[in-house]
């Protein structure tokens, strides 16, 4: 089958000059990506962050081209297209710099010694790359969790060849960032297979089970991630599946918080609400607001908001028509308020909606519990904290939780406490669709909101779902990986005899 | 049902003051266990560490008696059980101290600051206990992989709750560890529910379903351990589960190296291979050793050790049983030669076999790529470099990978270059059944050898598996938890806006 572009906005289709990938073919590039991939490993940790580098400068050095092709594809205004790949970029570089600091080997020499065991022969650790890594891009981030993104960039910096699978609401812009990641593979002499990119349905089934493929990053839906999670299972030899599957992402206003700037926070968490027409995995799905008058306020400056927010077009017609099934099953099975609703748009084209329910109902109607996505939310009104904490273990765990609150607020610890058994990141007064890319940041949190909470897929410690660790044992000093020569030739943290060594 | 302790030597069964657990009960347990955790979870470091050394203390206060019941349990030897128990209280030592070092909490920290993406706030990671560990005894280690053995006391040591699944072979053993491990809990008031023991079948069932279990650790069998995983994969909240399930271990003797020590090898590698009846998850199964004289030289030695070896009780009647099953397909449908094979032992008694097979059949007789749990190997006869390279490819992944190679060896590089790929450790002219607890052991390897290859269950490492990493972003300092405050008042490792930093 032929790659069809569509422009949600207009509804054009194009017809692109490339096919879907058939299931041989992705069988054959993944044992062409295995057969490199030793080649590729080797290369040293200053060659692996120079490609990097590489990869970000041939982005930058495209952007009229790949944001125009963002736009055409996605709908997504251009000042966010041009911020998206400028982070985009910035998270290679940052790669670049994880694998120079070279922490993510966790090398560790245990030199022999005696040991009230009897004595423990010379044991060497380091972490070294899975292998051919399958990575499905996003619809909703057509540069950074797509080809040139997160997963991507942490993967190459593991070591790992990476064969891509191509989002179908955005195929053109897919192969120009892939035919710019490949300029810089063929400048810096990668070893062939590096990058891969596939197209096609079939083609991500394909690249699952893909004898040859080691492990598979993915970022959507909850109910793709999760069949596509139960195939990497079921292979003769399961591999790890990291998905990212989006969460409801429970935002807490405190009574004493309400009290002191309702206004402010429905007026902010309303633009949380609609930013990118609701398409961010991190928006804040569900609003936990006090009853009562500042309560009130604030629910009253929610409404305003997003009764008065414009159209969206939303990523693809597609996902509007799952936003608009989503939002009509929280209407119908939910028994909720609807406090906005407008009319229906067409194909892509949607409206803001806000539902209201109070926590003990919001309890018992699990159709609450699970994302919508797109620009939506839920207020979930309650009279207590008893209430409140109900209410909040019913909700599904998340990739975030929001706190807002007061000075010395006496509801602030045991939200935060609750906050951190059931989200991956947890923030103040703030909210939480900007996602940094740094060392601290995680993006990952318990099921059903990835397949793997130890897991992230953005900051430093994406790199780590790629890499295995192996233990060398009595192995002689020119046999050694230079990550665990004694010499340190690389330069890197290690551990040694027990006690963390870091170089100047 | 009454849980019954057999003496596999000698047959007798005895009836001990213990049912097994009914699933009601575990889902209870559980729950109390989960409920528990959070006050668990928040002890101090230094508390943790204390625990961990009161559980060494009373294990060690209780030797004798443990020795007696295990050796009444499982047939091995005194010498042998004493050195594991005193392995044993070592490694929850040697967890007290990880706890104390820090640096499994992964802490770090970047302030806020700008960005050329604008400005970024305050975040701190740090990793958390994920909840209650159900952890699946061993059948071969009574101690070092039972109930008090790594994974406990890694558990234990990331601040989660546990609850063991006592191993049937020998529970009389299980409740005496268990009791030593209570007490320990009691002197240091921990909370309720610190450590549960639960026994039978369908308990072990129950624990991998209960809504609040959040991670599984297992040792044991490839069919048992499959099933189990599958079964947690199927929960409707599926949770990460850590199975070690045993491997071939090829290990490869080089020519040069025949050649210059062919008999030394031979009769090491029977001492390896019959230690503890064969019955390591790290016994060396498969011996690729040259055609030709040298070899010859070692095979004869290791017909010699062999078959002058006495005859051994294994753990139990039933494993023997699965012993000669395994065994007897190899004779029946391997197509091998048997250098070794006495009559076959009743019961629980058996004797060691040997067989050998030349390297092209071994490639397509499927049923010797894996593991014969039990004093057997295969010796694999190959003829070239390009002959013992397709037949290791053949052999299935696995926790260990030992080479045997002479100096300036022109076939090391590459054998351990494979060896890496294909195993979690990879050790030099030693035998791996010695698993040393150490900050650079991994005991761990790809499918099916293990479930998850980047995880280890034995060494400091084995922490990981029980923490899931929390982000915490412009939370005020009064309201971080202690390892992510500014003033660092645990003294623990951490990265500091990009930069490691070890306190002294």
């Amino acid at each position: 089958m032929t790659v069809i572009s569509t422009n949600p906005a207009t509804g054009v289709e194009r017809t692109l000059e490339l096919d879907d990938t058939p299931r041989d073919e992705v069988l054959a590039i993944a044992r062409l990506a295995k057969d490199n991939a030793v080649d590729f490993a080797e290369r040293s940790l200053a060659w692996r962050s120079d490609l990097l580098r590489a990869m970000a400068d041939e982005l930058e050095g495209d952007v009229e081209h790949l944001v125009v092709a963002a736009m055409d594809e996605t709908a997504l205004p251009e000042a966010r297209l041009r911020g998206e790949l400028a982070r985009t970029s910035f998270q290679m570089r940052f790669f670049a710099e994880v694998v120079l600091d070279g922490s993510f080997l966790a090398a560790s020499i245990d030199e022999a010694m005696a040991s009230p065991m009897g004595p423990l022969p010379d044991l060497r650790r380091v972490r070294t790359p899975v292998g051919p890594v399958a990575i499905f891009g996003s619809s909703n981030f057509p540069f950074a969790f797509s080809v040139p993104g997160g997963d991507t960039a942490s993967a190459l910096a593991a070591g790992c060849p990476v064969l891509i699978k191509a989002h179908p609401a955005h195929p053109a812009t897919s192969a120009a960032t892939f035919a710019a990641l490949a300029r810089a593979a063929r400048r810096l002499d990668a070893p062939a297979h590096t990058l891969s990119i596939v197209f096609g349905f079939e083609a991500g089934a394909a690249l699952v089970d893909a004898p040859d493929v080691a492990a598979v990053g993915f970022t959507g839906s909850l109910s793709a991630g999760r069949a596509l999670w139960a195939r990497a299972n079921a292979r003769d030899t399961p591999i790890a599946f990291y998905g990212e599957l989006g969460s409801a992402n429970p935002l807490v206003v405190t009574t004493a918080a309400a009290r002191e700037r309702a206004a402010q926070i429905g007026t902010d968490a309303a633009g949380s609400v609609i930013l990118g027409a609701g398409q961010f995995c991190t928006k804040p799905g569900l609003l936990f607001v006090p009853a009562g008058e500042s309560g009130d306020t604030l629910v009253h400056e929610l409404v305003r908001a997003l009764s008065t927010a414009n159209e969206f077009t939303m990523l693809s017609a597609g996902i509007a028509d799952n936003f608009r099934r989503s939002a009509l099953a929280f209407e119908r099975e939910g028994r909720v308020a609807v406090l906005v609703g407008r009319e229906w748009g067409d194909e892509a084209r949607t409206s803001a909606r806000l539902y209201e329910v109070d926590a003990m109902q919001f309890v018992t109607e699990s159709t609450l519990h699970t994302e919508c996505f797109g620009p939506t939310a839920i207020v979930v009104r309650y009279d207590s904290s008893a209430q409140l904490r109900t209410a909040l273990l019913a909700a599904e765990p998340a990739l975030t939780f929001t706190l807002h609150a007061a000075d010395e607020d006496p509801d602030a610890r045991w939200l935060l406490d609750l906050g951190a058994q059931r989200a991956g990141r947890v923030l103040m007064n703030g909210f939480p669709t900007g996602v940094g890319v740094s060392w601290s940041m995680h993006h990952g949190g318990p099921w059903p909101s990835t397949t793997a909470p130890w897991a992230t897929s953005v900051g430093a410690a994406a790199i780590e779902r790629w890499l295995r660790p192996v233990t060398f044992q009595s192995v002689p000093e020119a046999l050694l990986p230079p990550a665990l020569q004694s010499a340190n030739p690389l330069s890197i943290p290690r551990r040694v005899n027990g006690h963390l060594e870091v170089p100047h």
